[in-house]
């Protein structure tokens, strides 16, 4: 047998006991594999990081959230320290560019994140005290007490990494053990990330378990790991069929699965909008749709066009820039033949393409694709044509008049987001009012002259959305403390004695925790005079 | 064909379409039939409510919260003002006690939880504002834009009725129209209710979908219309069985499914608190297990005791109370045969009747009824000794130790509440901490010293719990504004211009709501000086 990478399970490095088979990365510019073997792990390693986790639980449940914090703060700088080493890594596992994205944004971003996670549990901003003096009860947002089982996604390595990401900070802010499913497409980036979680971990005393790595398994271990009760909750990022299957398995041992799917993130032009200054909007859709070669939840893969000369002149605008532009690297593989198979089938459906629709050159390439279809055509096949085709890849949908417009945005499924451009000087606006009505209950985030690319870590921040772009409308992935919540149950006290309460449900309040009191939010103590 | 009463369907009251069959409502006191024909709806029925609930679901979404609690209000004003009529109803299809049950608290409770829901509603309380400047974010939660299907329970026809209980209010309160299956147990009751609540909400101006009232329909179109992605969200107070093959529909079309299915809301006493007030325990005890006849989702369904003499007489006492009552008035022949299933499946699973344990007299009525098992047959047969008897009865669970007491509670099945005993003077805090640590996760609402049954309508409340007591741990159904959220979607805004958002989503903040801007809960204007 090959030697393979160790995975973390229950507190230590070490072999996989029963590992069906093995895998390595591949570097997607050359198109071969790179690094060592990792493992598949078997149902044995799967059931030790279950019961592990559920033991470090019940410890970490109990922890102070200063520990955690601190866990988090260290884990920060160990990963800003090691920049270097991690970028080099995750550029090799995914061809991701190295000083732009990777290490002027996502790097930062991450360790950020983790940061705001750290001062969220710090603050305890996310347990929400209530107190009602009257009733005798108190109640806050407290830990599952249960582990948190992350499958992160193959398009941030860094950011959206099961053991490092918005996920991964948000679970571990509320005090639950994580068991990181990495992506097979970077792990050995996903494998220094967790050694770094590890050694933080230990260093701020977290039980052994607290981080623990799986790097891949066979679905039918995958669907028996996400039905395991003893799990309080699971954060999937990735395809909508792989979600879904993970959801039904969850949802049959009543485990809460937070679900981040997938998402065409429709873009609507209004005429005025256009008039005002369609050339722009025809670059500024470009460079968000091929920026990351594509490979984000809120690419635009869907633009509204209206008609006209306005709109045909976007079009060609648009059509220009994609046809100038080289065949561009993808993550892996899969990705390529995702894509291909999500044209083909939007194809079938009806559109049709303006150009690309090409793998080409060395390692894994493909070249921008542009496709239109009529809005006559995409309401007769509404369903179809709303494959996302997850790369470099958009469909125009080009409307006869402005009802059409309407009735795509009707025909949508649940999205991260939804864009609107209007006329800046406000002639559109009376058309916002009518679109947005019937966007608004569609999307969660609903912008207005931007591209939805940029997903800002900032607590007003949706990024979710109603199914099956997300699988609960009311919770987001990314915004500290909200995101929080997916990880949290809420506990009552009923007739508790003060000296038997949690520190932050009790009478006195000296760590300055905003706390609702009989209603009205305040830093007081209870009984203190108003 | 039998004359049946109308059903309440996109807003008017008609005759139902396709019925299958009609049934009418039982007095449990005499066993007789009473009142008129309801029918059992069919599929027509069941697809004109959906629709229109969905198109009212858009106008209700755009209406002022103003306009929705003035309905609210005037439909607890309209409650109020018949209460005498209403509660004659009520008793006659559920037997419970008229005067003090019914009218002196559950009727109260009904038209104040309502004025609660129209408060938070005017006060935006629910909808918690956040606003980044830096980011141009702004978020808030927002209603679903769809309709919420209501399941009524049998045990509170005002207070949890489909049609005016805590899940209406709470839907409503989010403006989300409601379709409300009223328990076929007390139809008249839901009738006359909907017959307010239809009147009051025209008056108020609201769409006449807003609320519909279904009596009964075949299982099966109920996982249909579970099913049906129209929906924006289930709430379901009733049998575990019922609920979860409702889920399981819902689940799969991606609804958000709030169950509160069923528990045994244990009770541990401790040493101390035996041998400081053994006999009040009993007293209290036997109060709360029969209040109702034990027809309470907070019923005390399992007590554990400590070994030795203060046990000994706990149970004699105990006993001593359930025997000495007389048989109890039962809800329906339903709730009888249930009670006799569930408490045999227990004698099966090793438990020992004390006493009762028989239907006896005119009407639905049976034997209070007291079981014990010792804790080591508890732990054998955990899964089915947790069978809940919905019912005057009660599992008595007899440790031989305090180890074995702390075993039964890691035995536990997620739960409503845990209640833990403990001696006033202290003498037993080491003991709580040590049981709580392990109760605490497997419960929702942790008591100290006071059985379960009373359910405060309070901010901090926790009428919910870890699965499968309820379906998520981080909703409650009882308490707002917390019990809004499970009907709420999270909205975000990104870079729209202040005079497109919501209006307390806007730059000035004239109606005093209480918003997080960059971080900080205020009542200034945004760019207002700190």
């Amino acid at each position: 047998m090959a030697v393979v990478a160790p995975l973390l399970v229950a507190g230590r490095w070490r072999a996989a006991r029963d590992h069906a088979g093995s895998f390595r990365a591949v570097d997607p510019a050359s198109g071969q594999a790179i690094g060592p073997e990792f493992p598949r792990n078997g149902a044995a390693d799967l059931e030790e990081a279950v019961a592990a986790a559920a033991d470090a639980a019940t410890v970490l449940a109990a922890a102070e959230p200063a520990r955690v914090a601190a866990f988090l703060d260290a884990y920060a700088v160990a990963i800003d320290t090691d920049a270097e080493a991690l970028v080099e890594l995750a550029h090799a596992e995914t061809a991701l560019p190295a000083p732009t994205r990777l290490r002027g944004n996502e790097l930062p971003r991450t360790s950020s994140q983790l940061r705001q996670a750290a001062r969220a549990a710090r603050e305890y901003a996310w347990t929400q005290p209530a107190i009602d003096t009257a009733a005798g009860l108190r109640s806050h947002f407290a830990p599952l007490g249960k582990p948190v089982l992350i499958f992160g996604p193959n398009n941030f390595p860094f950011a959206f990494n099961a053991v490092s990401g918005g996920d991964f900070a948000a679970a571990i802010a509320a005090r639950n053990p994580v068991i990181a499913k990495a992506h097979p497409s970077h792990p050995a980036t996903s494998r220094r990330l967790a050694e770094h979680a590890h050694r933080a971990a230990a260093e701020a005393g977290l039980p052994p378990a607290t981080v623990q790595l799986l790097y891949d398994f066979e679905p039918a271990f995958g669907l028996d790991l996400a039905g395991d009760a003893r799990l309080g909750a699971i954060a999937f990022t990735g395809s909508r069929a792989g979600g879904l299957a993970l959801k039904q398995a969850a949802d049959r041992a009543g485990i809460p699965f937070y679900g981040e799917l997938s998402s065409l993130n429709p873009v609507f032009l209004l005429p005025g909008a256009l008039a005002e200054r369609g050339e722009a909007l025809a670059e500024e859709f470009a460079a968000s749709c091929l920026l990351g070669s594509g490979q984000f939840c809120t690419n635009p893969g869907l633009v509204a066009v209206p008609p006209g000369a306005a709109g045909d002149a976007f079009v060609a605008a648009a059509q220009a820039r994609f046809a100038a532009a080289t065949p561009m690297l993808l993550l892996s593989r899969a990705v390529l033949a995702s894509l291909e198979r999500s044209l083909a089938a939007l194809c079938k459906g009806g559109a049709t393409p303006l150009c690309g629709g090409t793998a080409s050159g060395e390692g894994v390439r493909y070249a921008p694709t542009l496709l239109q279809v009529a809005a006559d055509d995409f309401l007769r096949a509404a369903h179809v044509l709303q494959t996302e085709a997850f790369g470099p890849a958009s469909l125009l949908v080009r409307c006869a008049n402005l009802a059409q417009m309407q009735a795509v945005a009707r025909a949508l499924e649940g999205q991260l987001t939804g864009t609107i451009y209007r006329a800046v000087g406000g002639s559109d606006d009376a058309l916002w009012q009518t679109l947005a009505a019937v966007l608004r209950p569609r999307v969660g985030r609903l912008i207005a002259n931007k591209m939805p690319t940029g997903v800002l870590v900032s607590p007003a921040q949706q990024h979710g959305g109603p199914y099956p772009a997300a699988t609960h409308p009311g919770f987001t992935a990314v915004g500290l403390p909200a995101s929080i919540h997916r990880f949290a149950a809420l506990h009552a006290y009923d007739n508790v004695p003060d000296a038997l309460l949690p520190s932050e449900l009790r009478d006195e309040n000296p760590g300055g925790i905003v706390r609702r009191i009989d209603g009205h939010s305040t830093l007081a103590d209870v009984g203190a005079a108003p």
